[in-house]
């Protein structure tokens, strides 16, 4: 931390700061300026975030600013070599590209049979499907709930493709013990006893970044499953909240580079919910492979216009098989 | 709703539309435009809701566009009188300012009997304080929990202040059983499962809105609670977050206004977080109650330089007195 | 400026640092901290502003921080007490709120005359009206033009009002002479051409602030016309763009009380472009003087539903005049 | 424009809707709902857009919601067929990637020679190079002005590349006569007396996005310049801002899919100022080519560590020779 004295900071004041830094077991530098006066702040990096907000209140600070971040397991200084999630024997982080796919909403065991047999035909690994459906109103569909997990297990088992799915409470964790990837969703990503308790499973977590999350806020949330000892996390960019209103979001995909760099754990992205819009979800897509992702996220339903849910974005199998063609040959101009 | 259907929308277009629209048992108007054809669906609002996004796939379709909204209970139209909440005899959405004030976080019995006589002494009906903090860090204070709630609420009732504090899970909620009014905090506004179970519950809610959160979802959490049979939910608006770095939030006090309109629920201003800044939370805290909010809500604290959460946003007790000299002189000028 | 380097940056990274810094003719203390080196850089901002981003580039370098803002002629710090511009004898920034009223667009002389004269009776001390109007679309109204100056001048010298309208580009700055306050609309707002021409006049500015622009770009802007010579630049904030979207823009009133803090430039508000709806137009005017601005400008149009422009949030007269009694009261609480 | 009346609305409001529509000349269609009346207006669209507004403040009207925009020559709808624009024999549109680098700013002959060099080997059919430069801070470098256009047509001409140079003012038209494309920067997107004047001109011109405008606002202003008679019009996103604060912007690639089903114009992204620094331009290179855009505006610069301008975000010749040979493959996987 810098702790930046203001134009007419007294000596006293400096004082005051100097004991406050020692007290707490750190130590620091001045840097003397022509105006102002720095504090360089030395230390353990846990104490001197825990002390940041209180020195900006003591009179004679400016401000004091954050130098290092407070994520530490989920960080790629701490970990330099990028997490590899293996599940079932399929790689989310890997080489290959990780493509989970299937319906929004679970809704009958033949539209999953059929849609697990469709995004496999893609070269889809993952089948997802939701069963526990977060909706804004209290007046749409929720989704099937526990027969929901039921079908989609046995349309898993079937296919042979493991299962994604949505968790949206934690008295629902019981009814996901043989699911292979759970969900948390973007309205979710700051519940943090949610994040605690699936940080005690030893499950993989897909973590969805919030609609207005910085990429700090990102990663500390799947610090808080780290910290619970599941090291299984992998990121979901899925659009940010901006002023933009024709597509429903507004697909980082920088953000996708840049957690590259902070952190060694898998990135995919979700273009579906990006964009809310089925015809924008293949260029979507492959840019966001062409980014460097290590996965997609996509909605398949075989007849988008009676789907329970998100029908507006979901792709045809067709035009998902034709896309999965095309993000494969992406996918190795970026790994060339 | 009203679907606008493309230029070149053929006339088989249209005929499908149309059967869509009656099979869900709504009728339709048309009109046809020298460009588009329009036409205007006519039934039950929540199903109209339902088929919305399915329109919008069908071929020939340039747009669907919602007119009315999917909330009902929360909304004026349905419920023309203004809601008044009574705790304890203090009421929350009358003619007088409802004021909760406190220290962010529960730390020792004396800090809180302190904060309890010198926000009463400032003219606060209820005193705040958190037990369970949701932290952006794992490693920050995360309250002092259980025993933090059985503090406040000796120390209201000391101080014949009815109490305030925020849950963070599911889990929680048999401890807030004498807790007067619970608090839903900003990254809780879409934590749906916590919605329905407070909503269950006949306790006062005081739901924040969500930090990109549109007036439309923050209305429709609330509905979330009053469709569980819980009326008494009060509003509170406490920063969006935007591209601006000066603050830590920005105040949208137009919400005020516009929520005024749109719902019977009381609404309130956090001028704390929204800014995060004390020297900034006096004048917000005028500029909410000249724009016409039923109350405040406001963090203070004896010794910010040592508070264990958020020190650099609370008012000093004699800060906090003089605010309240100001305010109620404001609220007369809006009153008259 | 504080030059964080890398964890794992060389000896030879950092003697490149320091070396670039010597060149430029500044010094640097150095802090070397557990797991990183800083570089705290001392001399001349602007030198120091300068360098800056080259300094990112340099191996080894994590990143480099801006500890003081570049603008100086603006800022409080450089010059501590208020300004107060003086326009025919009417105060800005003066004990006393500054208010600017009258209709979106110069129609009539007519409408001008009314509408002077009615903005008079309620209190207001300048007369506004666009005659050069910046429109999103190039076939909507773009204003009477060097007659709508004409016309103006003619309502003002009648009224004994100083006059303040928009100027859209360095061609009509002739048309201007005799204009009392110049206005630039947010969409020019970093037109530097502009605001380097009006400053080198000697005429009041009005500047907008642009809608996506942060408080330190808004300076800036500022900085331009007072390094040009002219003085005179008030602030005006009016509404930035964010995702919310029941108003036009969102008024962003903390950013009043932070503008105080940073420069003694006068500070005015308006809440007609803010919100683009009439009826929220007093309650924001109201927050707005409880937040502690030096005035406002406000649209006020005696036949809204004909105006030419913006007649959505146009005030008809009758409400100016009830607004202009409740600001005058909160401005007094605020100033006791 | 479909006006909703209010649930409320009585027949004298609604007869006052029908007149109002009658006498602009306009025709309408009436839906009655259960709740609520909707009045279908049709007619000419430029008509439409201008009663809108006044529309909304007639007793009894809800809203006024907008069907059709207001541009029309660069729709679309109105012209399906691509635009390609044909500059010296390369062109923007086409089959192939248009490539335009070189440094942000021109500083000297030697500098711009060398870059033309090596941007044409890496494939580059224009020169780009800003002689004229738009900074926030008034003391930053702005450019060699004159100077530096004589410069770049220069090293254009001794190169065989056609250039690309911005303008900032109305005023340095003259200078650009032989400048091949003008380029209109973000924070002059909205000055509409630009727009007007290079409109005038025959002149192809590269329109940067303004950071906070909505696409409907982008095309309008593309819009301004067509209705002057210039159809050679080249759009060009460079990232939005939002509340991210790890990239200088946003860069919104499905504003990319999106603008090319609402216009027929040409549409080109850059890496470089959407991000701010070079290590992430590649990866949106490569994902701005995947989502189809027609051509990149990139920043190369020898010696970024001397730039006397962004040399954060400038990639090195053998950085760009790298990333041509895969964005030119990718593309090639996109015309599939």
């Amino acid at each position: 931390m810098i702790i930046v004295m203001k134009p007419n900071a007294t000596e006293e004041n400096l004082a005051r700061v100097k004991e406050k830094i020692e007290r707490a077991g750190l130590s620091y530098h001045l840097s003397v300026g022509e105006t102002r006066t720095i504090v360089g702040v030395i230390g353990d990096k846990k104490i001197i975030g825990s002390i940041e907000e209180n020195m900006s209140v003591l009179d004679g600070v400016e401000k004091a600013v954050r130098i290092t971040e407070k994520y530490k397991l989920v960080s790629r200084e701490f970990h330099p070599e990028p997490t590899v999630i293996d599940v079932a024997g399929f790689k989310i982080g890997g080489e290959e590209l990780a493509i989970m796919a299937g319906p929004c909403a679970v809704e009958s065991m033949e539209q999953l049979r059929e849609a697990a047999s469709e995004v496999k035909k893609g070269g889809a690994q993952f089948l997802r499907g939701g069963a526990f459906k977060p909706r804004t109103s209290p007046y749409d569909f929720q989704g099937l709930k526990e027969e929901g997990i039921r079908l989609l297990l046995l349309a898993g088992r079937e296919s042979g493709l493991p299962v994604v799915t949505e968790i949206t409470g934690v008295r629902e964790l019981d009814l996901f013990e043989d699911v292979d990837v759970i969900q948390i969703g973007s309205r979710n990503m700051q519940n943090f006893e949610l994040l605690k308790e699936v940080g005690r499973t030893k499950k993989p977590v897909l973590l969805k970044r919030g609609m207005a999350a910085t990429l700090r806020e990102f990663l500390m949330s799947a610090e808080y499953i780290l910290a619970e000892g599941n090291p299984h996390v992998i990121l979901c960019e899925r659009g940010i909240r901006t002023f933009d209103d024709y597509t429903r979001n507004t697909l980082d995909l920088a953000a996708v580079s840049m957690l590259r760099e902070l952190t060694h754990l898998p990135i995919i992205v979700d273009p579906s919910h990006a964009t809310g819009i089925a015809r924008l979800v293949p260029p979507m897509a492959m840019a966001a492979v062409a980014s460097g992702c290590d996965g997609l996220i996509i909605e398949v339903h075989n007849d988008p216009m009676h789907a329970l849910c998100d029908g507006a974005q979901s792709l045809r199998p067709e035009e998902f098989d034709r896309l999965m063609g095309k993000v494969r040959r992406i996918r190795d101009v970026v790994n060339e």
